[in-house]
């Protein structure tokens, strides 16, 4: 089975990575660029097949290692 | 317009930060993971309301800017 993880920073936290790259894409000549935020995706490949403990089990591994959630949100998609 | 990127490695590119998380997650007990990879996550906020002309743009970005489309692939999701 396989899942993504996406891990994005919370509203109201400071990204100044996205501020970077916002920047670089201005300085490139890219207009119209109003706010970047930069994030992670992690795809795992997961052994078996049952969706609803392979959706608990990713809830535990965000929490324990995968996302920071005092400033970070994380969401979950799993595909057969 | 909201527009996010996903930049993953391409298949055969070794990811040791991958790995690296793998180990992690089954030193803290969670078993049947069979392959951990990293990427990366880009959301955009951009003006205008055109999705072509948004596309043809982010793309240009991707090409110089936000991937290496040597190793790297790029996914574009454009939301209103």
């Amino acid at each position: 089975m396989k899942a993504r993880v996406v891990v994005t920073l919370k509203n109201g936290v400071l990204d100044p990575q996205g501020q970077a790259i916002e920047g670089s894409l201005s300085s490139l000549g890219f207009s119209g660029v109003a706010e970047v935020r930069q994030g992670k995706v992690f795809d795992l490949e997961l052994d078996g097949t049952d969706v609803e403990s392979a959706r608990s089990q990713i809830t535990a591994m965000c929490d324990k290692l995968l996302a920071n959630t005092v400033i970070e949100n994380y969401a979950i998609e799993i595909s057969n």
